[in-house]
């Protein structure tokens, strides 16, 4: 395998991972055509975190909200997209090790992001689904559907409730948002789907650390999806910290222990930092300390930004917040100063604009804080909507995603209620293996 | 693992399979409420076959042309479904045996259908990709999306081209279909996508063992879909009988060698009948004898419909075609013989209704041959799509199927690209795996 890049004279920009951040820089980038661009990612498409929990819960397809990255840059020849893993990085050689060989540079962009962070618990992580690509989304849509079949066919009812019971663990976006979605298919679609089961023996269960749910958000937003779950039914524990789970109880620090086959977690990332940096940029929770202009400390032509990056800069001394906005404002204003420096301008310091953040919990519901305006209930929801939807990458995407939205708004149904075997689509990607081999 | 089905003095009618004979047959028959219908699927999810080859053409997803069982029946207190897979039938005892336990019936129906037949070539089964269920197509769509990515970072022509080749074996409608998709992606979609490659050397063969394609239409239809295929650029080999595939080179017993990494196996179909039935019922293909009321030979209470079933009426004296109207027409009429024996009535022998068949070559491009009239072209193509809008199950999935067409058609592009990798989705179902051993 070869990377198979054209040499050319112009400079060449190399972007590790296309979240967010990474996309949002080579979109700009590549406008100037002076430039070549080099886009490295695992998949060939880019990934609306956001939404992973709809995913999960029957909502939406992957598809609706994860986008072709060839697509966004058809029509941009100075564009090179390469799928492959990223194994380190040479900065002496000023070049990175991948699965198609070594691929050179003249900027450098490390935009790899974040993953699940199970804080050394080997037992959760062997056993807990996480929530982080939308293949796992899809992979806990799957096993949330298996378990409500395995249900029928149980003898016991410990059994059976173990089966329908969820622990989601981190109170955050995500962990409310999808106790939340739970909940509401517990009240609307699974008695309808399964009338042979009782429904009352399914308990939900949110977990979080702290003293409060969405931490990062206002008192009021905080206090009222706190609210809003409880009145779905959600059973909230707070300043529980979760430390064990042996496939039937979880159980915490505080001596709390829960019965469920199936845990969630949302409960923490950590960076993913590149091999092959000076060990000293790599700060708290595996990020890499840069300087207002994304610069990794001590490399002149090493840039990295979004979750893997921190950055001191204002009121956030350790960083920005782990989320999209971030990384996005970083990845544009990355692009623009490239550009100065290059015009032999100099480079303008990063400054973060906070356009506040929000969070749903259920049909009608959702908190939101704007800078200068907080608010919750069905209007918050109707801004939820229409911000997610137009975040969303494609108008088909939007289109698809909408009518998905309002189809299960009127009907009270998700209907994505499809178990899609992976094995078997695996054993016959294995069969492209044996070709390969072959070959 | 148990079965529980709750006993009732009604009836239990046990049907294996949901395929369009089982659920046509299902849903019929479920209506009258002194009966207790038991479904069994290995899927939770209805398929719907004549699609699949736009599923692996990425043009729509798995979740449009498939449809949620549980769905179907919602307000059918008399319906119980089980995902399981049955292993064989015991007619003394009036069981069927499956991995939920025994299951007892009064009547049983079986519909289990036909899988991808190889004729016994182990070489072609390791490497070929198959067609015949929508995880297949799925893992084809998979295979090609990867085949571009992997063709970018080879260094000899001839393994680039080896990549982007597809030999597709078999000139019936799937066969017709895919190879007609994949001549429109060539044209419109993959050259936008990958600029750095040279199309010229992707090749498009599409081989059948008769003298003719779509051998079951008019010969209008038949010589028609020859010349749309050959003027999008299909190379067509009649004539050819596939007898080995090394992952390089697809070869011929006439002689034809053909290098391609891609052999797409639609070329062949036996019925997938149980175990424990006489083995004289068992006739050609693997298909179940079966009288004109579906009863299989020497059983009173044991019928069988659709592809796994061969009755012999009128100019059908072989079986009838195995497409998906002689299914559900034969589970419709089996629905009200059970009706009619129920109430003491005669039952009344099945008559096939011919209402014709038709086949899409690509974009504008379709053949109809209806009993009284054959046409083809555009007002064949809108037809086509017509009827296979109104036959998919459910209304979202008619819109949202409508939407992806008239997209594609407008933008010339399927834009459903994204790899999904089985293999990770696969690992974290391993972790539930885990999760059941432990309980």
């Amino acid at each position: 395998m070869l990377p198979n890049i054209p040499d050319t004279n112009y400079k060449r920009v190399v972007i590790i991972g296309a979240g967010f951040g990474g996309l949002a820089l080579a979109r700009e980038i590549a406008k100037r055509e002076d430039l070549q661009v080099v886009l490295i990612d695992r998949n060939n498409y880019h990934q609306f975190q956001p939404l992973f929990y709809q995913v999960a819960m029957a909502g939406l397809e992957p598809s609706s909200i994860s986008f072709p990255l060839r697509k966004v840059f058809q029509s941009k020849k100075n564009v090179h997209i390469r799928i492959t893993e990223v194994h380190g990085v040479n900065p002496d050689r000023k070049s990175v090790d991948t699965d198609l060989g070594e691929i050179t540079y003249d900027y450098l962009v490390i935009a790899t992001g974040a993953s699940t962070n199970y804080f050394g618990m080997k037992e959760i992580e062997e056993r807990a689904i996480p929530m982080k690509t939308v293949s796992e989304a899809l992979a806990l849509r799957n096993r949330i559907l298996q378990n409500f079949e395995d249900a029928l066919s149980v003898d016991s009812d410990d059994q059976r409730e173990g089966l329908m019971s969820v622990v989601v663990v981190g109170g955050g976006p995500t962990g409310v948002e999808l106790s939340g979605t739970l909940a509401e298919m517990r009240a609307f679609i699974l008695p309808k789907d399964y009338p042979e089961l009782d429904f009352t023996g399914m308990q939900i269960h949110l977990l979080e650390g702290s003293g409060k749910l969405l931490g990062a958000m206002s008192e009021e937003s905080s206090a009222k999806s706190k609210k809003y779950l409880e009145e779905m039914g959600v059973i909230i524990h707070t300043e529980q910290v979760v430390t064990g789970f042996d496939g039937k109880y979880v159980s915490t620090k505080q001596g709390l222990r829960l019965r469920a086959d199936n845990l969630v977690w949302a409960a923490g990332i950590k960076a993913n930092p590149l091999n092959g940096l000076n060990p000293d940029v790599i700060v708290r929770g595996g990020r890499i300390k840069v300087d207002q202009y994304n610069r990794v400390q001590g490399y002149d032509n090493v840039f990295a930004l979004g979750d893997v990056a921190t950055m001191s800069e204002g009121k956030w001394e350790n960083g920005h917040p782990q989320l999209a906005q971030p990384a996005m404002q970083q990845g544009k204003a990355l692009a623009r100063n490239v550009w100065r420096v290059m015009d032999g301008k100099k480079a303008i310091p990063f400054v973060y604009k906070d356009l506040g953040s929000m969070a749903t919990v259920g049909r009608n519901r959702a908190v939101v804080d704007l800078p200068f305006w907080k608010f919750q209930g069905f209007f918050a929801w109707l801004t939820w909507m229409f911000v997610h939807l137009m975040s969303i990458v494609g108008v088909k995407n939007r289109v698809l995603t909408l009518i998905n939205w309002v189809w299960s708004y009127i009907t009270y149904d998700q209907s994505l209620r499809l178990i899609l075997k992976p094995k078997t689509i695996a054993q016959i990607a294995d069969k492209e293996e044996k070709n390969t081999e072959v070959v």
